[in-house]
């Protein structure tokens, strides 16, 4: 063994391959070189962690950072922000978005994230967010883009301008296939919710706590059966993002049950949010508006029976930062205005581990391996970047959040770290706190208060999914008339 | 009792209510008067039924009959020549389309179906069919034909220029439920069929046999099951046409699980032929093109598994008849046409009963109660005819098939007396045959030749489903939203 | 027609085969003999049933009556007092049993119930109750007594002296198939509710409403489970008796759905009792024990739906009328005796039809055509006397309740008309009672009244079930070894 | 880092948490000591396993060994040649059975078991089989053994002396909860199996290809429903042996949707053989007699799909080895002997890994992270030694397997190292072998070939399972009742 290391975490409890382990870390070039009972060789720097926890970095595979106003909804944090909530709450790897608005190209919007990202203090990895498919998006931009790393499409089945038709769908998907991208898709029935607003709307009943009625778990299923039909048609993986409540999870499993290729995510709103709660005086409801809406408290204990049991098998944060001031509240929309003109989302990139971890580890709801394994192992795994990321282990990144695992917060919004004026779970009181993390061997926050300037982080190339053998529905004719 | 009957039929078999009776039946001014176990009144004419049974006629409620160029397919068969068909297999009423085609007055098009049906030889009432749900349409012209009598909407999910959109679903469906007019619904995903026919028939693979690969089992299963979720958001009933397998059975069957008003029907095509007979010498297999497609014979299994247990309660003919030679076949189309050009649908008005009592009843597959309620009774029921309708008792229409359950025949065109050119039975050996048929008292059939002239059938008006409390999906507030 | 009928009943709403029908019924001999719009040859007795429905009596099923001491439990009820309740109730045909206790020889038995029955004022037919299957009883007596039209045994899968072991149960399906003698099935697993009794009452948890603890859905969704796999591998039809819940109905759907010849009945007393109930002051919880026990307000909700889509096909009383002050009550167990001495079972003859139609009819959850066939046309279906009972038509026997729909009844103990000193539904008000009833075309009751003296009724001999294809498990081999 | 290390593996591709690695690992004391990119420090042994896979040890948690012939069947292995058996295929932790026969004191029979597994050269723990459940075994005995750290109990549902009724089951599960001890279950009906074989053997179909008749599917999944029922009743974790097809797993995974602690295994053989297999010339069949026997090629894909899904977590081998010649074939039974007489199992210990990446890795059907989690880690912590077990992460045990993921082997019995005189894959050729295997840090196979002398294996205790919540079911009253 070489004589020093960068850096050395000793004492702690490191969640090592499946099982926490009480010993040292040695890094060396932002990747981790040695795990050994005790490691005595000198290091520039010596971290002593013991009685905390030493977790791989969190990743987070849902994250909406500085998208421009062409897109759906202005995200008030870019990259220097963002990734400064994110180190707060112990992520180190984001997925964002490269978010193409109807008529621009692909590859230009991709090299502009790519300048945007510069200011970032974690790693990341982008989606590529298709809203206008043209047969020059699909043929000629996206197999570079693919090729280069970002391997994964987001694509919308809602939202004005942004939601695809299927037969727009069907086309991504084929190409999503062909150059083996994995697709992600907000599934939600676009009519349907269209339909009930304006009926709500123009009924009087625009205030928050019927924006859930206007957006039904009926229409969230409808479109996670329809997105997964048109996978097993064209045999092309899909990943189902913020899974709200028990029906859409149901579709999921039926899926994994005929052996189809559809993972899924839910939230950390979707387990601690419920319906009821955008009943608050005045406005207040709007801050809790996103999209899927919250459900019941009997969705919740569903999704956590589908979560334990693997079914939905990743939690990410669907990060979606507004100034409630501005865009979300009544600055822009005036405290008499309906749901339907209030931007969707929370932010969460910060709060997303520790919420986790105390409503599921601290409550005894999960154990600490599924916790590891919802919020950095399986996104890792499922985006192709393990064991790079989501692993404490030898040649792995040198990626850790070290974890107090019993220290209680109160959560407020400065402790957020990011540029919007509310979160969701102010003063929400979790148990299991970030103390410190490291991007690479990289301090990057401790105690909560960013320690790096902006930048430091680096895109992450992903590998493709591991081909499988198709499901078997397809006849060989049909997969020769789809292509290779 | 009076002295006279107008007709009487004695010594039969009779099936009243459930069970088959040896009784004399007694018809007065087109309707039974009297069943008993030996009537000796004078009547104006006396039928000996002895060994054989008495039936109440069918009710085929799904028939195309007469539609002009401007729908989908022009139909081979006008009224004159459908009701002897009819007739000729057993059927007493046909529930046929009124067919607006984009940019018509549905107002007009019932009108104009009222004038041609004047020549059928049975009764007949309508499905108004909507490719155009204008605001004139579904607000000013709706109300008034579905209070006239013909309370049932049909919409296509798939069909270019035919097909709804969701949003235009949606609002169908409102307006249905606003005016209790039963919605019934050609359920395939037109996208996906659109993606897949383009990629087979561009990489030359149009023969006959590849259409099914167009038209997956997962392209229905799609839309039964998003017809399902809007009929569940707005809580209107709705009835799916022609189920081709047992996946679409299965979304039928969850959702009449979770107590929602979904009906369904399956035809005798489902249950004989199979995607493999499209595979026939030259474009023979062309003759077996029908939307959906033929599937497997574990599909047929499973079919006759839904239809016992009540899941499918109506066996429909979906009649629409075209010839071979010209339009469906090489005459148009040529033999190297791929699939995509030629007509769907094959007639059955005529073979819908034999084909049914041969394949369940001869072969021990279902009851003879079970037959009589799958092509009569049940359809007058759904319907709202019954039990003007679909029964033998005393009050009921005098409609009758007088049925030899033993006679063995084998299927030929001529036997069908449609205009059509092909019946897909050709050949196909059935136990179980119509001696005689009476509409009303009037014997419009006997071994198979039309005895009246074209005309004496009488439009049927239908009475709304009955009103059962909401499935209670629906919150109160949404219900205010949707009004009535 | 004959000049003369023996009774007439004019203008009632006759509901015959499927439909209510405003009409005259004329009865010769016991037997329907005219079924018209207008009767008027002379009668010995004319009825006017204006405004009245004009229903089928009753058949129930499933009705404990005289049954010795031998039994799991002493009766209070003789053929005359039950049959008495049961005319009361609108019922004309009950299906009691002869019951074997251990050592005894089952066709003595037969002969026996023979002799008590000749005082009933309904028709009957038995259920034999095999509780000790030795090689004697199953191959000797049993082939002669189902031949003579008892084709029905009833076995216990629980209670101590009576349920059956695995193999016992297997010998007993085995002789039923070949006998084609149809099997019903108390399924409760035993041992699992003697634990749990054992352990409640010896933790001084005896209270009536303890009860329904010591007999967990669990335990009897298990045996409704083992004995379809018993009925699978033996391919063996069986009937599930009094299921109580969301539980057991799901597996008895399960069964159907592969195939499986499975039915099964519930009982007014699920439909209307929870658990909650028996958490009465004092000992008066006792009156609500019967077994399997009263679940939930869900439960009752999800056996409404199993019944409307015919998973459940049959609604029975199981009568068990038991003196509250003898054998259930203080008298003998006294007021802080556990609920494991209390004696099962409730009586329910004559409440039967009056409290579904007012929970069903009147409140909107089925249709009239549906309740007759669950308390009268499908037992009669399923017993092999269809359609000689539970049917009006012309050829059945003239079993009728007339039923006034409109009149409301606060059920009081004495209108039952049984032995019994109590009834669970006392105070409970119903909409729908019946005026008078039939049997055979002779009035039994009229205005709540026994009108005849004891006896009347006549031994109902019944036909085979069906024969219908193996459900294809059982492959040749083991068929051949299991004999015809 | 210490200077030396006892045993240094170097430049192999180490399967450490979750991904493969290439690194070196140190062992020290036998325990892992270090895991680092490269350690150069001395060693007393150092090994190159380029090229090779490191993977954690197998943890085989269903063996059979030294069974006397008080037992079910007699075992041909002692601890000797069964853990010579185990490391030649890779694994070295086997649990095995401390078998209690009827009137046997179990605290004896385990001190039994102790001296016997002496001669053990792999580590072991002991299932403690009950089929003698008295007052003093539960209560006197069982508390002391589970504490000592045999924290499983292992019951029969079936077998001739062996298997328990409802009630004793009921008493053990109630026992184990108390106790935190795991049931691991043998579920079969026993009346059924025992039922339907005297009916095949007596109709003369005694050969080896009707065994499978004899233990339907049917027999299997009723008696895992119901050990699932009592496991919910009693609030009871139970883990199911030998899942052989799908409708079994299937019951599973409903108790698993259900939130219930129930996991189950299934073995390669039912991934292998089917029971068309069984239809071998002469009386060769019988050496693939095992119960639950073989099942069809659908269930073998449906057990594939209920692997990758987590429903069944642990694949052991069941090794039950007897010698073909003298117990289980024509010596002692004779060619024309029934099946019956056949002593049930199969030999597996060496082949269980090599099958299972073959069918499984080299296939294509399951990553090696799953592999690794089948054989090794999911049996270690459902069985309470992990990460003692299944793991090589610093600090666990350094037990390994080196891998040569690419060797072909056709297998033959002597390479299995057994004391049976077969193997049912004979002739299998497998891709993916074992190169030495290491039981804490001690070479105890080296290409096949047995390094150590008998003995070296230690005894080892086990954790209990962690407490969740109750699933909800029981109320507060009943686990009152039932104790803490």
């Amino acid at each position: 063994m070489a004589e020093d290391f960068d850096l050395l975490i000793r004492n702690g409890d490191v969640f090592t391959g499946g099982a926490l382990c009480r010993c040292d870390v040695g890094v060396r070039n932002g990747v981790i070189a040695a795990i050994a009972d005790r490691l005595d060789a000198p290091a520039a720097r010596t971290v002593d962690a013991a009685g905390k926890l030493v977790l791989p970095g969190g990743v987070d595979s849902h994250v909406h950072i500085d998208q421009p106003s062409g897109s759906a909804a202005e995200m008030c944090d870019d990259f220097d922000s963002a990734s400064a909530s994110a180190a707060a709450g112990g992520t180190t790897t984001v997925i964002s978005f490269a978010w193409q608005s109807p008529g621009e190209s692909l590859a230009g919007i991709a090299e502009d994230y790519a300048r945007r990202a510069r200011k970032s203090r974690v790693d990341y990895t982008f989606h590529l967010t298709i809203t206008d498919p043209t047969e020059k998006v699909l043929e000629d931009e996206l197999p570079a883009l693919v090729a280069a790393g970002d391997r994964s499409i987001k694509i919308f089945m809602t939202y004005k301008g942004v939601g695809l038709k299927d037969k727009d769908i069907l086309r991504v998907l084929d190409a999503a296939r062909r150059n083996r991208a994995l697709v992600c898709v907000h599934a939600e029935n676009h009519a349907l919710i269209e339909y009930l607003t304006e009926k709500l709307v123009s009924a009087g009943l625009g205030a928050p706590k019927y924006f859930p009625l206007s957006k039904p778990m009926t229409a969230e299923r409808e479109a996670v059966n329809r997105i997964i039909a048109f996978s097993e048609a064209l045999d092309t993986p899909i990943h189902i993002f913020h899974v709200s409540g028990a029906e859409s999870a149901a579709e999921i499993e039926r899926a994994q049950q005929r052996g189809l290729k559809v993972t899924a995510e839910t939230c950390p709103h979707y387990l601690t949010i419920t319906a009821d709660d955008l009943d608050k005086p005045g406005f207040e409801g709007a801050k809790l508006i996103f999209g899927p809406p919250a459900r019941t408290v009997a969705d919740q204990d569903a999704l956590w029976n589908y979560i334990r049991r693997g079914v939905i098998s990743v939690i990410s944060s669907d990060h979606s930062p507004s100034r409630y001031d501005d865009v979300k509240g009544k600055k822009v929309a005036g405290e008499d205005a309906p749901f339907s003109v209030v931007p969707n989302g929370v932010p969460g990139l910060a709060a997303r581990m520790p919420v986790l971890f105390s409503e599921g580890v601290s409550k005894g709801r999960i154990t600490i391996a599924k916790f590891v394994d919802l919020v950095s192992a399986e996104p890792a795994r499922r985006f192709g970047i393990f064991p790079q990321k989501g692993l404490v282990a030898v040649g792995s990144d040198a990626d850790f959040v070290i974890w107090d695992p019993e220290r209680k917060v109160v959560i407020r919004n400065e402790m957020m770290r990011h540029a919007g004026d509310y979160t969701p779970w102010e003063g929400f009181e979790v148990t299991g706190w970030p103390s410190a993390t490291y991007v690479r061997g990289r301090l990057v926050c401790k105690d909560g208060a960013p320690v790096a300037e902006a930048g430091g982080g680096r895109h992450v190339p992903r590998a493709p999914y591991p081909l499988i053998e198709p499901a078997g529905r397809a006849r060989a004719e049909l997969r020769d008339a789809l292509g290779a």
